[in-house]
């Protein structure tokens, strides 16, 4: 078998990035003659085939849709996929699905495998690491291209294109003002930091509420994660950052945390501490995941409706490969997010 | 946009089933002249491209692996994917996904889509549907094509390739044993109806635990589910049916349940009628999923290593996939499982 030369060996062999191969085989006037040069000899030396959309979407429909997501082990991500699956069934389409992997290359390496004939058109959330490097031109060159994409939930201004969110700064406003109508005073953020677009939302959300009630924004209050770490397998570097939270904050009775393990781990961790949910601490989190409504005290939430918002991101995308004239105006629908209480809120 | 007829259109428009089309259209001894005629004259008139695997086999090699499996809102699954993707990149190959949603006719679709020039080979876990229908001719002929199959935790013996199982036989006696060992004399199963193979390999391995500590096997006490009703949406259904178990079934001190949802479900309906776990119920499930260790009590279970499974199915893949001669030769792989034992058990 002859073997295929990828985008990662070319970049690999050259000692140079994916995304400079990338943007060099695209004739990107981003990246010096003397690389493109080097970069189109060794791609034709091994005979590499660029992604060639035009050609592939003049040819044929495949009646096939293209997700690639950041991860594969996340309730969220996978009800998307149960919404998406659900329309594109419905109205005559597969599904295949890729993982960034929260890698930037991988996302690209994706997107240039399934583009490459398999599929009519992407339904896409950013990996982290696209969004820490805030480099978009493969989205861009895609829809350039003609192939449509639809983001979800991870999304960014600079591509134009279809768009699905959850209002995740109303849903962390509305969180945190029933904390303060339910009586709390102090209370705590655990979220992420800035680079992921849904968290910072989040954290505007809160300090909106705080501002609303003439509440203090305390900025020790906050406490910013490293969401690069994988707390769900480093758990006790987790437990460590809200203890600390804890020891340097008396009295703190309220959490407003960006996620599901963050909120849980901080329940735990402040009945360790002597704290009784929702007692005298109450606690929301955000997400759609299944061990909020299992744990004991159940866990109150923002629910973000996942499947509904893949359900709208096939129909948007269907909408597109089905419109008969070349539709250049785009759409962001915002999902409204829902705010579910269990028992860790009074 | 010219659109390529598939083989559910065909099926439809002839009213026929899509295995029938599948199969007129490799000419298979199973479908009556007439049919095959039928199939193939509509198929030639819609410009209907039949996978042709050996084809592009002979062309080019993609470097990307198919993944199948029955659906994806599900943990075992999604770290068996992890698995996969973690040898995968460490040996220069992608991975894309397909999803059965436990449909025969999606499978065989997905595969039909997936082999036509986009992979090298498959891992596959069957759906429940195929299992019920036992029509495997899509795999077989994949195989007989010269595109290697890898099939994880549900397979079958009627299909000749390689394979990666948990010793669910022997997960579940050690499981059950345990159980006795602690000292429950009474101990109810929680199963699934025997068409899912895994199902009836973990009943038989309570059979043999029970046998071997001459402890009677009684009907009564062996619930069998029905596995195509989600019972993750419709749990009131399921909360009757072990209430029910519970209810004409005095007295019981044990019990081993074949996944997560059904063992906490269970553990939750007992402590509702005033048991108490584990002081005079001891409760097993059987899975890798997050609840389990999160719920209260901790419920102790039957790890499967689900990602150790995923990582052996992509080593065997590919380790055929670069092999020089064609083997012809299969393997199985059995992953030895383990029971973690937390609060549910004494």
């Amino acid at each position: 078998m002859k073997r295929k030369v990828t985008l990662k060996q070319i970049a690999k062999e050259l000692d140079v990035s994916i995304s400079t191969v990338s943007k060099a085989l695209r004739n990107s006037v981003e990246i010096s003659e003397d690389t493109k040069q080097k970069v189109q000899a060794f791609a034709k030396l091994y005979n590499y085939k660029p992604n060639n959309i035009a050609l592939s979407l003049k040819n044929r429909k495949t009646n096939t849709i293209g997700i690639i997501i950041p991860e594969i082990v996340h309730h969220f991500f996978s009800k998307v996929i149960r919404g998406v699956e659900l329309v594109a069934n419905q109205r005559g389409y597969n599904v295949i699905i890729g993982l960034s992997n929260e890698s930037f290359s991988k996302e690209v390496i994706n997107m240039e495998m399934l583009a490459n004939g398999s599929i009519d058109g992407f339904i896409i959330s950013l990996s982290k690491e696209t969004l820490q490097l805030q480099d978009y031109h493969h989205f861009n060159e895609t829809i350039n291209q003609g192939m449509p994409i639809v983001m979800f939930d991870r999304v960014v201004n600079e591509i134009n294109c279809d768009k699905v969110i959850v209002d995740d700064f109303e849903g962390a406003k509305n969180a945190v003002e029933k904390l303060i109508e339910n009586g709390c005073k102090k209370i705590a953020l655990i979220t992420t930091k800035d680079y992921v677009s849904v968290g910072r939302l989040r954290t505007q959300g809160y300090i909106e509420a705080l501002k609303n009630h003439h509440l203090d924004l305390k900025s020790e209050l906050i406490l910013k994660l490293d969401d690069n770490i994988d707390y769900e397998v480093n758990l006790e570097a987790l437990v460590k950052e809200i203890e600390n939270l804890f020891k340097s904050n008396k009295k703190i009775d309220g959490i407003f945390a960006v996620n599901e393990l963050y909120a849980l781990t901080a329940m735990r961790v402040a009945q360790r501490l002597g704290y009784k949910v929702p007692d005298n601490l109450q606690v929301i989190g955000f997400t759609d995941g299944v061990l909020s409504k299992h744990s004991t005290p159940s866990l109150s939430t923002v629910s973000q409706h996942a499947q509904l918002m893949g359900e709208k991101a096939a129909g948007l995308l269907i909408d597109k490969l089905e419109s008969a004239e070349e539709d250049e105006t785009y759409q962001t629908q915002i999902i409204a997010s829902e705010l579910i209480e269990r028992e860790s809120t009074k």
